[in-house]
């Protein structure tokens, strides 16, 4: 029987992580203060982040961060994640592509955000921090965050996007389990919160509102800083861990891809198993395609813009230099709701636009079509989020078989979708739809940005 | 950095399955015919089950059964499941005690449940048999076997109790994803669905309930054979996979149990943890303490008398030497579904009549206790089965810590709680209640069961 699972000893789990910033040819724009529009420095994010993701989030010289031997401690409990060959899907395609998973699934808490979660709050947790902020989507990351807090005994408040609060009182559960304070947003408890639901009473939230309540939360309160599941430059970089285990899974099963696949948010699990991969493309010119699955009705890498924008709508990020659809984009409800943000972190924008990075969008039904193949095949019930990478290797699989050429293909399972049956029951009942997407809305979207400087 | 998780390279994942009853110095009781009252042979089980389960029911000889090298092929997608040491809740109880589990929820659906549904399924598959039927309570065998039948092509329909049908609509999504139909029970499908619900139209269903409707669907089916998720000897047979790499993996940790715990439904993941540390017991006199933590609303071990009885409440089963509370017992409605059956299997009965097993009874509240401390210790939100086990781990350690005296306690997490996390948002919001089970309930239940022969 030939190997399908490869799992690493533990004195093989990497004890750094990768910065790709310093093999970038051309870096990344600056980070711009909103008011000043002046490039800021670490010491001007200090407020908002802890000292140490501060500077992990600007720092373009050291290529290897290492990992803080109490957040190694942590990884241990659930990591190395297994390297899986797919031969049950390979099958149902009929395809002579080789196709890997690297199985975040496996974590705790169901995804690979638990990588940046347990990193942050230890950064925070050593510098003398007691509270932490922050917001959730699909509930993914702030299940991460819960585990990572309780993990290093830290007071969380999370920001739960109101539609996803009463529509998935399961991850809320698991939050409260946890330990940690999960509040709808819009709530009345911020400046953000308020304002919007004066205006609007029946808001559902999104991201956007949630981020700008966390923040806000956090820089009221004494000795509390705020976290965030994605985007940013150091949550890509404390992901890149998967990547780095796949690639001595990989040469443990004696292949190297020809293609990277993730499905894509804000980008943090799909930089977290490329990178790592992409290093040696930009470093050796190894031939490799990466490629960014982002969901059709949020297609802010195949469709946005390149220019400064807000990380969130009250616009009390620093301006980001992203591929975006602009931060008041209110995207359609799809089920994927870690993949409902607007724009894509500063690192990727850059790689994309130096040509680095391919993006694909898929349609709603095609993802669940590809989760549920998966499912049946694998045995695991993807993340709807997952399932938009599912759904770019099946058709790269079957261009394979069209071409009749051998690929060896890696993606990240980045959750599975146990605590999402209710997307899958709807789907099979087949009430789902495809959302279009005009043009226009993207337009009048992106219409007043901040150009690039 | 001590080692946290103990994981078998593929090789070592063992090969066959231990059959415990070669060991017995006092086998179990036949079990009987429901007409005839006599001891039955294997053929007489072929119309039920596939007939090597049936051969492996009754096998009194062979101490160890090989496990199909498609079986394995299969186990590899998730195996060997780790060994964990349980630092954060030692800690947490100040205890001398080393805690290690057995982390059985990192299987593809959640729980241990798969070991068996493969073997079976498979079984069947190879006999030539297309269609299964089986039951389901809280929905972890259900997920199983649907998880099985698609690997194997079979076509599966389960009769999920139903009072779980409509409380737990994720689980049977799960089911509906694999491509399994699920039948809320009792239903009009079955004479004895139809019956019940003449007499009781409002009757929320029962485990006993659902097994009488799965195998009348599969006698009256063509090439279709029931399965059983715990309680018969074969079941237990194919979980001792667990124990047997556990032994192993305790090794690799260089230390051996005092204590062997587990939950205790029908006796499935108890013995599979349990019999292969047991076999050094009955062979070699090693002194091991083996408890099994039962609910203490559906107390069969700790309560129940010992007694022929029927497996299920139509009287379609064999007649089962068992430790039983009734076949008419209905358990109160708590949270841990996969525990509220009324008897258990003939090998263990015998065994806990021996001597070898000791039993407790958990409070509903302090199961979730238990499990709340160790989700906030270990990471992991366990199944509403598994705090039980938790439960009884908690007492012996901080017994040990009372004493003074180092131990090591092993237990099985049998699954992960994450599809059920509205039973914790009930135990967070303080909705749970204990249920007292007055001696004159049990007494009335088993007053007509046939006496051992």
């Amino acid at each position: 029987m030939n190997t399908k699972r490869f799992i690493l000893p533990e004195n093989e789990i990497p004890k750094a992580w990768y910065n790709i910033v310093p093999d970038m040819p051309n870096k990344p724009l600056p980070l711009l203060h909103p008011g000043t529009q002046k490039p800021m420095c670490a010491e001007e994010l200090f407020p908002i982040f802890s000292q140490e993701a501060s500077r992990q989030e600007l720092n373009t010289t050291d290529r290897w961060i290492e990992i803080p031997e109490e957040v190694r401690d942590q990884y241990r409990n659930y990591r190395s994640t297994p390297l899986v060959r797919a031969y049950g899907l390979e099958k149902a395609l009929d395809t002579p592509a080789h196709i890997y998973f690297k199985n975040e699934s496996v974590s705790p808490i169901g995804s690979h955000k638990l990588n940046s979660a347990l990193a942050q709050a230890y950064y925070c947790k050593k510098e003398g921090v007691t509270n932490i902020t922050t917001e959730t989507g699909a509930g993914q990351w702030g299940a991460a965050l819960s585990y990572a807090a309780r993990a290093f005994g830290l007071e969380l408040a999370v920001y739960m996007v109101r539609i996803s609060y009463e529509q998935k009182p399961y991850r809320r559960s698991i939050m409260q389990t946890f330990g940690a304070q999960v509040i709808a947003s819009p709530s009345m408890s911020t400046k953000a919160g308020r304002r919007i639901l004066t205006e609007h009473p029946n808001y559902q939230g999104s991201l956007g509102t949630a981020i700008s309540e966390a923040i806000e939360l956090a820089l009221q309160t004494p000795n509390c800083k705020y976290t965030l599941g994605s985007v940013l430059n150091h949550v890509v970089l404390h992901q890149t861990i998967i990547g780095l285990e796949a690639e001595k899974q990989m040469e443990m099963a004696g292949e190297y891809p020809n293609t990277v696949i993730g499905c894509f948010g804000g980008g943090s699990n799909f930089g977290g198993i490329s990178f790592p991969f992409m290093r040696h493309t930009l470093r050796e010119g190894k031939r490799t395609r990466y490629i960014a699955a982002e969901p059709a009705s949020c297609p802010k890498l195949t469709r946005g813009v390149f220019q400064y924008d807000f990380g969130n709508e009250a616009g009390y990020t620093p301006l980001l230099p992203m591929f975006t659809l602009g931060h008041n984009f209110t995207p359609a409800n799809i089920h994927a709701g870690g993949l409902r943000y607007h724009g894509a972190g500063s690192v990727i924008s850059q790689l994309k636009k130096d040509g680095y990075i391919e993006a694909v969008d898929i349609p709603q039904l095609e993802s669940f079509e590809a989760g549920t193949l998966f499912a049946r095949t694998e045995g695991i019930v993807p993340a709807p989020e997952s399932c938009h990478a599912i759904a770019s290797v099946v058709r790269e699989a079957l261009a394979a078989k069209e071409a009749g050429k051998q690929q060896t293909i890696l993606f990240n399972l980045s959750g599975h979708g146990l605590i999402d049956m209710a997307a899958y029951d709807q789907y099979l009942a087949g009430n789902l739809i495809n959302y279009q997407l005009p043009d226009e809305v993207i337009r009048e979207s992106v219409r007043e940005l901040a150009p690039l400087v």
